[in-house]
């Protein structure tokens, strides 16, 4: 089993996951991922996946079998494994637990030729809502603290799989990420009664420079300081602290999600890609402070000794060039 | 002129370095570094760079021409610039600074075809004194809060050039994640009255498990939550808050850094890797909390969306063996 470990200084923790273990020569010469070969995620090959959690698929069609427009499925190589107890133990000085947790993945089409950019924007519903269906599911349970949805888009991306994807990592502590966002969020509550979140699309709907797209429920920005070139984040307008539709309709948030991702396709010629989704931990779900958001990277840049050193990024793109440029892409 | 800008909900600052300015059409078909190429770094073209602000040469040779064996000169392409004041300005919720610091190259050797792993210890021991030499000269600007240096080997570690060179960014604030270290630090200090650095390498040397390598003043480890395959830190066995050389030596410094980057080129076939020195802001340099030391990590595995959206990291290769077999490696 894999095991959560615990930097004593920095705080950070990593997954030790032995399951997927690495031996030096399989770095050497990292094997490209097949494309054009075998796709374990294209319908008529089920039986090579484990078996599905949930699917939405034509009545009368059996689980683990053709006749399905989404899939969900644990990983074949999880970094986490939902059965077995949480056990905390030390190490001398060090923090360790095994690796219980969730690692599904919800694969969005059965067409192997499509992405979130460009399938009907039905199936992007879709997806957001089996992510929506799976964030109820896992918070039953009490083990776990966090669920983080991502998608990797890409080989740079490091999606080792071509067919379109999203992966969900279900976690027993908050992320490091996450929980810098809650308390920071958390403190500027304490200080001004307001969402800062909220203030910030406020300031961005005014000055409106970096605003990139909006419909009556969602906005999208290319943030203030972002790391990377073309960075942008997705918000719901209205202070929302967790992952849901609102007046139960994904229909807004599908339309948002597309439209950013057919403007970085145009743009920059179908780019490798990474989005996350930041909802409020399950432990403090309803609150006044935190606002959920998707947000994406293009993966343009390499992150080099500088910015793994310092957390500190150097990007050479400002966000007033780049939302202008995804403003008056023609999709 | 460059701007760091500071993210409002993370309190991450980022470099929007304009200089560097890239329009979508420059990430569409990346160009690949030149190799075999023409080099701006090999003797006899010092007349591409700009000038030198040091360099170690032999005696009657001219500034900026050949007879050198370590060149430092600024950056051509730099992400922060030495002159001007730094000026502290708020852009209604947002906070930004104009980019004063600098960013510096040094080249530690002229011979193209070597590395630091393969290049003589002497120069090794140089390149250490080139980079003290800037730390000291740097620490003298108050502008300056932290310098910050990093070595990006091989294009997938973000080296645009292939000639060895190591970069050294001076900041007008210290990095988050330094000073993530150092809050750390001061906190177990002001708990246990103990260095946590010094607290680890006791832990480590005793159960030698993760150990490398270690000479009479070093150790160089695996860390026990390691964010990558094969990630090493070198510290100095003695409490040391400030990078410099004990005894005005760097002959073993030398030694261990020219071990470890040995046994990672014999075990992982040359990878591309990256290293950063942590050391002690300027403000706070003389404590008895913060241990300066290095941090190596091969760039092995891709950085992607579920460690960029969380600041958790899943690292295939667990720490005890991967320094089985750099102990074991025969360089």
């Amino acid at each position: 089993m894999s095991e959560l470990r615990r930097d004593p200084i920095s705080g950070r923790w990593v997954i030790i996951s032995v399951e997927r273990g690495k031996r030096p020569t399989d770095f050497v010469s990292p094997s490209q991922r097949k494309r054009g070969g075998f796709c374990p995620f294209c319908p008529g090959n089920e039986y090579t996946t484990p078996s599905e959690i949930i699917a939405f698929r034509q009545s009368e069609t059996k689980p683990n079998t053709p006749g399905w427009t989404l899939r969900v499925m644990p990983n074949k190589f999880p970094a986490l494994q939902i059965s077995g107890d949480l056990k905390k133990t030390g190490v001398g000085m060090f923090d360790k637990m095994n690796g219980i947790g969730a690692h599904e993945v919800i694969v969005e089409t059965p067409d192997h030729m499509l992405s979130l950019a460009t399938m009907p924007g039905k199936a992007v519903e879709d997806a957001l809502w089996a992510y929506y269906q799976r964030l109820s599911d896992l918070r039953k349970d009490r083990r776990i603290k966090y669920v983080l949805l991502f998608k990797n888009e890409g080989d740079a991306a490091g999606a080792s799989l071509e067919h379109s994807h999203t992966q969900l990592i279900a976690l027993p502590i908050v992320p490091k990420l996450v929980l810098e966002e809650t308390d920071a969020s958390k403190r500027y509550y304490d200080l001004k009664e307001r969402c800062i979140f909220c203030d910030v699309i406020n300031q961005e709907l005014e000055s409106r420079i970096r605003v990139v797209y909006e419909n009556d429920c969602y906005v999208a920005l290319a943030p203030f300081a972002p790391r990377a070139p073309f960075e942008t984040w997705i918000l719901p307008k209205k202070h929302e602290p967790v992952f849901s539709p609102p007046d139960s309709s994904f229909t807004l948030l599908a339309d948002i999600l597309q439209t950013v991702l057919k403007q970085i396709d145009r743009i920059l010629d179908v780019p490798p890609y990474n989005f996350v989704i930041h909802t409020s931990p399950f432990a403090d779900e309803i609150n006044d402070y935190y606002h959920w958001h998707i947000e994406i990277v293009p993966k343009l840049t390499k992150i080099a000794g500088f910015e793994w050193g310092s957390g500190f990024y150097i990007n050479p793109t400002p966000p007033e060039e780049s939302a202008k440029f995804m403003r008056e892409a023609k999709i």
